[in-house]
């Protein structure tokens, strides 16, 4: 038994696949969003425009937001030194838990430390609390689904991906008395497209399902008050449970699922991953608390970003780049492969001081490898064409194909 | 199959053990730990004593971690924006591993969104990627390594509690080239006894196996730099993975592992819990960044915290109080029984403006039920007594036994 040769042959496998991963070291700098800093090479920190950031609505730098925290960090401290259960439930839980039943019209919600940890608690959960319980899952689903979903134990149907005819085949096979659980997203943040809600609740009714939807790339972001496609959609009360995160629109960190009072009294006395942690830190949760109330109030973030994307989609394609099919305020762009990708990316730091990063195995299928934008209501015309314009020079250069329009 | 009915039968199992647990709605006050404010009731809130928290050194109120978060939160922004591999590495994060690492003299150190997380990502991670691995746990192992344990798919053995001579039994039995893992805490938090260290690593060494340690309640606490019992004990070379937590002695929130490089970089390269998430904010990093080489350089925490529990250990048995067996900062009060238990902390709540939490099922095994006190350095010795006294008072009042010293 030689633990530092197996080790080293699970390294060396990624980079014979070119994806070993290399984090690039960065600041961002608050007030001037998407501007940042990179800590690469021996130079000192050198400015770069940061153009993958899921902070969508640059709500991370919010006035509002960042009083938010300054204040609870001056009026409690730091942490919120313990459990729910034992001693870290602060008011600001308590709130901002009220805050998001009501964006999602909800009786009741539940914070975790992370979007992940709502998925993998959550899904584990619930499915351990039905007997026998079978969960049908969109292929496509995020990892923390499928940890959660795994690691319930139970069995597990996968129906491709927003097929809903495959999910009624898969559904009218199992036995019409056993527990179903339908779990889905709703924005597929590397695709970008969206799933037929409506079309999956009717099949969850006509078979008596429950259903869970992931609302991570679409809460802030859709819906009139930010509540997701779910609300977009006038969907949100055929959902049994809605899980979102703190970290990407509203731009802090934590999660949380919003659903009937008694499935969430379930799920906060039986989830180990909810009850055995310490809570999340009271700044972030009042900074949560700011950008929730924001974001129901205000559209001006979303329309900006809305209109961002709208334009960067325009202009890749009407320069021949392979911008992929996408309906939501995601852009991705078809490479196929992880090496070019790299490269690709590789040069925007170094030459055009763009940050953008390949995006590449387990995080989407072999084969399908991209770079994925994410332009911000704070991402000028000017930033949109000068990017496009690296682009296409990039492309000529490494001789890629561009499709131009006749 | 009715939902709603499975639920509620859940929830009422809860209920019929006296377990069913209710989280009191509090706000400490920074500059006064640990004093706070209770929400619970209709006259607004009240002033109350926190006895309970895990901040055991209050260092969430520190000057130099509150300065620290400020002027992170006004530098970068409230959230990172994105998972460590896609914008969300910054600098503070490259810093703080690489204080982390420092701290347990190992070459590197990875952060997690929480201890919890930590600990489920990377004995998962670990065990999975060394074919056929027997993981060895201690029986009264946290809820977090459990997960892990169990997420790992892995064959299991558990060792009696700090038993040294059933491990050892345990080890014998297997395959000799069989990868084994041993994993066990330092300080375990509901006894407060402490591991045989020196004596488990004797094992790993005779039989091969790799070493992982939880110091959640230790990292802060013990050694001269904070580095553990590991530290302590001039162990911390032999242990293979040192794992922590940000958001106790450390007062913010967080966690991580600290290993060789080669360990880490496996970790960091294949585990979904790490790989997934959007990444700890960055002013949560900057907080603690500050605390870590804060409790480096300073004893003063540590001491403080040391005299105060011994006084109430000391104070408690005078009185009789059932005091349990604690090598440790932590002071547990045998109570034997969840309604009980619950009546006291209720009456300490309304009468004395006590706050501390009972530990019920399954935090700790039935018919174990107690109260668990952390008294901090700023707990006075006035404190203390008023505190012993009410406990004595509420012991009389409920007709439970007084073990006074002849
Ligand atoms: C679809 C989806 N669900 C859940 C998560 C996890 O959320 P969080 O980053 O808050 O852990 C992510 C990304 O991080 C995601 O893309
Ligand atoms: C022994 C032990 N390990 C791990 C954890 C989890 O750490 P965290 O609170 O940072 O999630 C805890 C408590 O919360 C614990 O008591």
């Amino acid at each position: 038994m030689n633990y530092d040769h197996i080790f080293d042959q699970a390294i060396d496998r990624l980079h014979a696949e070119g994806r070993y991963r290399v984090f690039i070291d960065i600041l961002r700098n608050k007030g001037a969003f998407p501007n940042a800093r990179c800590f690469a090479g021996h130079n000192g920190p050198k400015p770069i425009t940061v153009w993958c950031s899921n902070d969508y609505l640059a709500m991370g730098q919010h006035p509002k937001v960042v009083a938010a925290m300054e204040e609870a960090l001056h009026d409690v401290g730091a942490g919120s030194g313990g459990t729910r259960n034992i001693g870290g439930n602060t008011h600001y839980h308590v709130e901002l838990e009220a805050e998001l039943a009501d964006l999602h019209g909800k009786e009741a919600a539940l914070l975790f430390t992370s979007g992940y940890v709502s998925n993998d608690a959550t899904l584990s959960t619930l499915a351990k609390l039905l007997p026998g319980c079978v969960i049908f899952s969109d292929e496509l689903n995020h990892a923390s689904m499928i940890a959660g979903i795994r690691n319930s134990g139970c069995e597990k149907r996968i129906w491709r991906h927003n097929d809903v005819a495959h999910l009624e085949e898969l559904l009218a096979a199992e036995d019409p008395d056993c527990p179903k659980l339908i779990a889905f997203e709703s924005v597929y943040s590397m695709d970008g497209d969206v799933a037929p809600i409506h079309a999956i609740c009717d099949l969850a009714e006509k078979y008596n399902a429950l259903t869970y939807i992931d609302e991570v790339h679409a809460v802030g972001m859709y819906g009139a008050r930010g509540g997701g496609i779910s609300e977009r959609d006038g969907a949100a009360h055929r959902i049994d449970l809605i899980e979102g995160t703190l970290g990407k629109a509203f731009g802090v960190m934590g999660g949380y699922v919003a659903a009937s009072r008694k499935v969430i009294d379930c799920i906060r006395s039986y989830a180990p991953g909810f009850i055995f942690t310490t809570s999340l830190s009271p700044v972030l949760v009042a900074g949560v608390l700011a950008s929730v109330r924001h974001l129901k109030a205000s559209s001006v973030e979303r329309e900006g970003q809305q209109a961002a994307a709208a334009y960067l989609k325009r202009a890749f394609a009407d320069a021949g780049l392979p911008v992929m099919e996408s309906t939501t305020h995601i852009v991705p762009l078809m490479v196929g492969d992880p090496v070019r990708a790299k490269k690709i990316s590789d040069i925007l730091l170094a030459e055009y001081g763009v940050y953008v990063q390949p995006i590449n195995f387990p995080t989407v299928p072999r084969g399908t490898e991209r770079l994925r934008f994410t332009p911000g209501p704070s991402h000028t015309v000017e930033m949109m064409d000068e990017l496009t314009a690296a682009l296409v020079e990039i492309w000529e250069r490494m001789d890629l194909e561009l499709r131009r329009a006749a």
